[in-house]
């Protein structure tokens, strides 16, 4: 029996023109695509090849099924949307490998990246990643909501851009507004908040506002937050056009 | 005279295959490319384009000047390696705009987003962005050094995980071992190191460590420093092969 491979595709934020040739070839050699219901939905492939779909809640499942897969000499691309190693699957399938037989340590598994949301949620919106910043989850299934708040603070207190990946879902409808509220402690008020939803998909959508006007309502499941830091500015444009976001380069003052 | 435009252009890493379409298709639409020297070189673009190289240092001065030429009816791209609005042209843009003329926010002004270098560098090593983390640079060219030393210390007592750009040059020796002095102080000691230097470039070279015995002398301009935290494994592998590096995703502790 012939040792198959395994690779992990980000496949980008949604818009096919932001997926790399890279990951379009990786998956032109997969003989099964595994993910999530809706990643695993977009990629193109011909009917010879088999798609594993499961629900968002059963990664480590998801990422075991995939090495099995593998290691039976299939050729499996787990997929991922934006890039795979944040908060997608690359992490599930190495902690399958940690934890599962040692024969798995001897897959061919390659992890290929992409255009993770936050930063095509940050080119839509102009540059507010220009300075320092953090990438966190808001979610508190892998995590005490307590290491959640202390991030949060410290974040604040470090004077980085904080972007807050899963903001909120039917599950954690409370979370989101619990941030804000925590950040207000730390903050000055005036920082601009960005909501980017579904940037690079059709229904894509942006709302801005300030960390003292933040309303956790306005994400959902789609949303990135983007916090600023106090060097992050609007630009405003006229004739009615949406201001630019940016975060100067230069920070004068200790922090 | 007509309005020209003005993108600015994530090239990615290096990998032409990792060059998104979208990018792709904004290059080829440029009457002129503007950029650090290596950027505008990497581009393909026919002999009617013209090329306006400059130096690493000058990027304000860099970015009026593709404004004016944006101005006067040019279509211009503005190229950074990985993704521009990290650490690369997109905010030395907007901050041109914010400072120069009020006819510049009339102008069509887009980014486009690329696989950015810490992206590309944790896909190469495994998946050691899979918790929350944190970008920062280290060049003091543009923050007083006690504000770089601030962010690492508040990154590390938040449990991020730590990328640094720009960790070390001929004119900023000293800043990689003094940030890794630091570290120690807050940090366990045993939290796994990596030196990705190039990564998607055919002279590539991974390193790893550990931040007790991290050597600054390992990073070079090119290189990408990336500092675990405490749920940051290495996956040992069989026959001599590099371990996987990753983050678990489950935090189980407070900080």
């Amino acid at each position: 029996m012939s040792i198959g491979s395994l690779v992990i595709v980000g496949l980008g934020p949604g818009n096919p023109q932001q997926l790399t040739p890279q990951a379009k070839e990786a998956l032109a050699h997969a003989t099964d695509l595994v993910g999530y219901v809706p990643y695993v939905k977009r990629v193109e492939a011909g009917p010879e090849v088999v798609r594993h779909i499961s629900d968002n809640r059963e990664e480590i499942s998801r990422a075991r099924h995939a090495l099995e897969l593998a290691m039976s000499g299939r050729h499996v691309a787990v997929v991922s949307g934006g890039d795979a190693g944040v908060f997608g699957m690359a992490s599930a399938v190495f902690e399958a490998v940690e934890n599962g037989p040692e024969v798995w340590r001897t897959l061919d598994i390659q992890v290929i990246p992409g255009v993770s949301a936050v930063l095509a949620a940050a080119a839509r919106l102009g540059a507010p990643l220009g300075g320092d910043f953090c990438v966190i989850s808001l979610s508190d299934n892998l995590k005490p909501w307590s290491v959640v708040l202390d991030r949060l603070r410290l974040a604040a207190q470090a004077g980085f851009v904080i972007a807050l990946y899963n903001p909120r879902s039917h599950a954690r409808p409370w979370q989101l507004g619990a941030a804000f509220e925590h950040l207000r402690q730390t903050m000055q008020g005036n920082e601009p908040v960005a909501f980017a939803r579904a940037i690079g998909r059709p229904d894509e959508a942006v709302r801005l506002s300030t960390i003292a006007q933040a309303d956790a309502e306005w994400a959902d499941m789609s949303t990135l937050v983007l916090i600023g830091c106090p060097v992050t500015r609007l630009v405003p444009r006229p004739m009615g056009q949406e201001p630019w976001l940016y975060t100067a380069r230069k920070v004068e003052e200790a922090i």
